[in-house]
């Protein structure tokens, strides 16, 4: 080989050969035709954004991350997220969008992290958020829940907990001791606990000011056990007079009974005072979700209610509540772990195959199978018998529809289960009744 | 309004409001199910490249149209199109590949044109390319445009011709003139006959060395009319010994008779020599679809065969045949002119909607009619009842299901047909059969 470029990709770029695309964008679609379940709206913003539009409120940290270029005079950033592109989307647009507006968008998103097993520079995120025009009520947050159960159980990725809390409470708590001004950084290091451990957060916790006494009380906190029920009865118990811990408490107890009206199973819905979600912008509820499989670690569906999301861009106050899929991530953890597993190399149930090269029946066949909802292969190249059907076992096609002159003179087809190998003459209507 | 961001996009960015992006992606999934359906698998390549992979083969025109950037010590590029970046995960995938490797990919590219009326520099192509290993049957010629008509038909855009020729045959009359150097030159040039009209042409052949006779010669060929057979024929009566010329006519009447066993009706499929796509790329049988409204101007469907996909990257050879669909202009175009038209605002089928603010029995109601198959928006904010149904109105749902103390007493809902005004109270199941 010379005068050749070595073909390659860039690490932290997924690219999934056909059986793992296949099976990708099967749970595409199952996300996708979730949230349309729910009445989401599809949106889908641009890859590339003006820098000062899309960076307005990014922290330095991020920053470092962001795919930024220029192009002629322009400054311009690939998006890193969907969340900043719905913002600036409803303060362009707010006066042709009906509110609460439900919006979902599924895309790729791009940060330029040091690549370590797991993490992605592109990947997927699929977000929904419902946005209020100056107020959102308290229902949504309830909400929420129902679509993450309804989708975690479709995906059936095995058993999952949906965490919640809300902010206010431990931000009341942390007031109540008197450290208003470190809610923020509290909030932060306790969203760490589970990564760094108790004694690492107690020592962050007295870095930023805590005293020792209240770095423990908070963990105590955090750590209170029971039911739903019996976690809310304890808070109140607790007789913080603090506004936004009081407000905080009803908050979370009336978002999770909602919850239960809009059809969330108790065993799923998990009150933990831990969920805290590294992020200033959430204000209110938070939500974690979280698969019981040890072998999937962290959350795999996040996000919560923040009060004011397009104020980079607008005065008028959006309120929301939201919650994003970090796919690719969470698909390549599944696949490695053997919960998930490939099946074909072909979206097609079944491959027409002929005897010889007489293609005229077989694409008869072919029409009215794809006519009838079947996605149907014919393999058409000039090779002997053989070849293709080591063909159609290589792909892993389900069925193979089996044409030579008995059954052209028959006008059927002889179908073949490539799995137990047993094979039978029959009509292309008993062919669509058997497959459908 | 100070210290706020002016919220905007870039000019030749798409960006969809709701109604558009539902509409949009109805097209989106009939193209993805129709390629299945023909047994094409699903590839998504990255949409950043590394530079020197991706421009391996760039003329120096579309250069300057890639978005291009250095980050750290990388040359990185968006993707231009879906063709460079399958030739790369062939000559990457090989040996894990099934060939005939049949590929569909649907996915935004990226090229910084001039922005004018109807022209985006990020916009969808929906490919398909079936890859040989090697070689690659004739056949497959003959496949591509049976798998165009279905979906055209399926998009229902209106009537459409797939006009077919084969670059060998005009490319053996020009060498049989004794212009064996100039072929490239005179395809390139008679691809622009239908923009820049018959005198244009012949100055431009002139200009690259024929003698206004032979200029004249090439208009008059890619002028011959009549119906395919009668094509074919008077091509065989100009007694042109050329290689090129009979091998290209043989192709040529053998991809659309096999295309017609295809299913394609003799109405779709018009060969016409004028058609040579301006790449040079190609090397036998050339597709471009055009709609006859006069209001969609150029080809919406091209492709052709090529004799080498992956040659700047391996010695391996890799002939395929494939066409490319420009979604974005050619929805721009379809909305603009009026042949397509939004419905909703919202994927829901139906929205539930209560008087009070009791939403138990609504939402058991949208549970039962989501696990059925039916998308159930349910208005779930605590407004008054005439604001809930102006909502419905505003979003465009196409039925709302009324639910106050009669029906909860009841166990059913008022479902009202919004176009027609039409309502009528009955029980869930009535309105599941009703909806489905």
């Amino acid at each position: 080989m010379k005068n050749k470029v070595e073909p390659r990709i860039l690490a932290g770029f997924m690219e999934l050969l056909p059986d793992e695309q296949i099976l990708f964008n099967k749970y595409l679609q199952i996300i996708r035709e979730t949230y349309e379940e729910f009445g989401f709206v599809p949106l889908e913003s641009p890859m590339v954004e003006y820098s000062d539009v899309l960076l307005a409120k990014i922290g330095e940290d991020t920053k470092k991350e962001i795919y930024r270029f220029n192009r002629g005079e322009d400054d311009l950033s690939l998006r890193f997220d969907l969340t900043v592109p719905l913002a600036r989307f409803v303060a362009m647009n707010a006066q042709r969008l009906n509110f609460p507006f439900r919006r979902y968008q599924v895309g790729k998103v791009f940060r330029g992290e040091r690549p370590q097993k797991g993490r992605f520079r592109e990947f997927y995120q699929c977000d929904i958020d419902v946005i209020g025009n100056g107020k959102l009520g308290l229902i949504n947050d309830a909400e929420i829940p129902a679509v993450i159960y309804r989708l975690f159980s479709k995906l059936n990725f095995g058993d999952f907990v949906i965490r919640i809390s809300n902010r206010k409470v431990l931000t009341g708590l942390v007031e109540s001791f008197g450290y208003k001004d470190k809610t923020d950084d509290v909030l932060r290091i306790v969203d760490k606990l589970e990564k760094i451990g108790k004694d690492s957060v107690v020592e962050e916790l007295v870095k930023v000011g805590l005293d020792l006494g209240g770095a423990n009380k908070v963990i105590d906190f955090v750590k209170i056990f029971g039911t739903n029920t019996e976690i809310v009865d304890q808070l109140r118990k607790m007789g913080i007079s603090n506004e936004s811990f009081e407000q905080g408490v009803n908050e979370l107890e009336e978002v999770i009974k909602r919850a239960y009206e809009f059809g969330v199973p108790e065993k799923n819905l998990k009150l933990d005072l831990a969920i805290a979600r590294g992020l200033s912008y959430y204000t209110g509820t938070v939500y974690e979700t979280v698969l019981l499989d040890e072998r999937i670690s962290g959350s795999v569906c996040s996000g919560g209610r923040y009060d004011d999301l397009a104020e980079s861009y607008t005065d008028v106050s959006y309120p929301g509540v939201g919650i994003s899929i970090g796919l690719s991530r969470l698909f390549s953890q599944l696949l490695a772990s053997g919960i998930i597993a490939t099946e074909s190399n072909t979206p097609a149930k079944v491959m027409v195959i002929t005897l010889d090269d007489d293609l005229k029946f077989a694409l008869e066949v072919a029409n009215e199978l794809r006519t009838n909802g079947i996605k149907t292969e014919v393999y058409i190249e000039d090779d002997k018998f053989k070849k293709k059907l080591s063909y159609a076992n290589k792909v892993g096609v389900p069925f193979v529809a089996i044409i030579g002159e008995d059954e052209i003179k028959l006008k059927k087809v002889t179908l073949k289960n490539m799995k137990t190998g047993e094979q039978e003459m029959m009509s292309v209507e008993e062919v669509i009744k058997k497959l459908k």
